[in-house]
């Protein structure tokens, strides 16, 4: 295996930590006396502290960004949610600036490989320090071709919550990346245990969400659609390329809500990330869905270039 | 501040990790050859790859432990609820002796302090590598007495869920003590944004749960209640502990299922929690509740003891 490229962002957050001595306001000169607001470090070492609120309460926020053959298409997608995650979340602003250039340097520091995975991750920190903590890793990207032509199966299982609580109840997180995913990977472990590969979660209410961690992607005859963000689910970055390329295939695309009866009427059904890129659903809940190859195969060679 | 004592748990479950060359089985001899389970480690230096999933994933457990002037009255209570929340999570099975001995040995190591506050933490390890990580800080324990006497605001807000899910939706990990808390602590926040202190999270289907770091007890003429476990919360080490006060003292005691209604209703409230103790509710949804300040007093003296 090799090794992960790690930057830790030394400065990661718009404005000084509390009590620090600087001045306050967003750091834009590089010719100041501070601190590098970033730094390249052993990613065989440990970094983080035992006390950092990240893992003591899950308490943070992170993307994963998809750089191919060199190329980052979708960075401002991600570098726009990963702002709006921090805000669901009351952290402070990313530096848009620093994690800009952090990610290029993680990207520049990795050897060549064809597909590149690179996480940025938000914290709140330690524990009563008040300064956030941050880093981006850069590894080389499973390999999922195989699952690209093979696709998956999938069952759908209820995330408990009613499809308005992004609108009721914001504590409730809904619409953020968070670091909380233990029930994401819970989910997965039951689609295995229920002898499938992965899940589509819907509301107490019925209506079709996300799975843990791709969008939803359906055919409905020439119209493609994917539930709507309101119902308190993150916004596709992935989902919103693949409705690029199929507006120019001269396809219709569109949110909605949706009927959790409504996915095994579809035509075809994909789970759409940006690692995975586009999957197709071979089987939901049990009976076998059509998958259209040339498209699928259409979609993931988009994916890898736009 | 004083400095936090760390211990590593080098050995946190039964069994060995996977591609270890040591044969399988329980570790209880301590003459083998192989590494101590546990090494006491400096708390001031980061121990956590970036790589693990207790921060990527939020994918772990923990527990907190009150040691009061040296005795931990609820340790057997806590390591049998870390056991159960591994199940839930399909983590391995802690090694029970090695945290025991870990978490005296940390208890040891601390200066003699009237409180401390010991936290026993399991992770699913670094991604890939089948090797759960864990350890144990031990730190003075926050002064809560002029809450104990002030007592706490609450807001009830709605914890999405509905009360049954904890048995129709098992990955939803309800009723397990994981590291995925960032719901917890957001809705602390928006309690503060509407001016109280503390949360009483209910069932999307009006029932009373618990609060996001405490059990909810309620005091209804001679008789105490909680909601019941059932209900997919957190069976309390705490409320155990002041319920078998409340018998010796003659009261009745029992789990139930409570409609957010009876909060209102009810002759007192208290949130109790191992370090905190018993925190009387003295405001609920902006309304004043009537507090008694020496079963309150006793309560709080015989938490400390028991």
């Amino acid at each position: 295996m090799s090794v992960p490229v790690l930057i830790l962002v030394t400065r990661p957050v718009v404005g000084e930590p509390a009590g620090s001595s600087g001045s306050p306001g967003r750091p834009s000169e590089s010719t100041d006396a501070r601190p590098a607001p970033f730094v390249q470090a052993d990613p065989t070492l440990p970094h983080l502290s035992v006390l950092d609120l990240g893992v003591t309460r899950g308490d943070g926020e992170f993307e994963t960004v998809m750089v191919s053959q060199g190329a980052a298409p979708a960075i401002d997608a991600h570098l726009d949610r990963f702002a709006a995650s921090a805000r669901l979340l009351d952290l402070p602003e990313p530096d848009r600036a620093v994690w800009r250039a952090a990610f290029d340097a993680a990207v520049a520091a990795h050897p060549p490989v064809e597909l590149l995975a690179v996480k940025l991750v938000l914290t709140r920190g330690i524990e009563g320090k008040d300064t956030p903590t941050g880093w981006i890793v850069a590894q080389p990207g499973r390999d999922f071709s195989r699952e690209r032509v093979e696709g998956v199966r999938v069952v759908t299982l209820d995330r408990g919550y009613r499809h308005d609580v992004a609108t009721t109840s914001p504590w409730l997180l809904q619409g953020a990346k968070t670091l909380s995913y233990a029930v994401n990977t819970a989910a997965i472990r039951e689609a295995k245990r229920r002898g499938a590969d992965d899940v589509i979660f819907t509301s107490s209410d019925g209506f079709v969400l996300e799975a843990p961690t791709a969008s939803v992607l359906l055919r409905e005859g020439d119209r493609f659609v994917t539930p709507s963000a309101e119902l308190g689910i993150l916004p596709g970055t992935t989902q919103r390329r693949a409705f690029a390329l199929l507006e120019e295939l001269g396809y219709e695309t569109g949110a909605k809500r949706l009927r959790s009866s409504e996915l095994g009427r579809a035509d075809a059904l994909w789970l759409v990330s940006s690692i995975r890129r586009a999957v197709p659903v071979v089987e939901l809940d049990g009976v076998a869905k059509c998958v259209d190859r040339e498209l699928t195969a259409r979609l993931n060679e988009y994916l890898g270039e736009h």
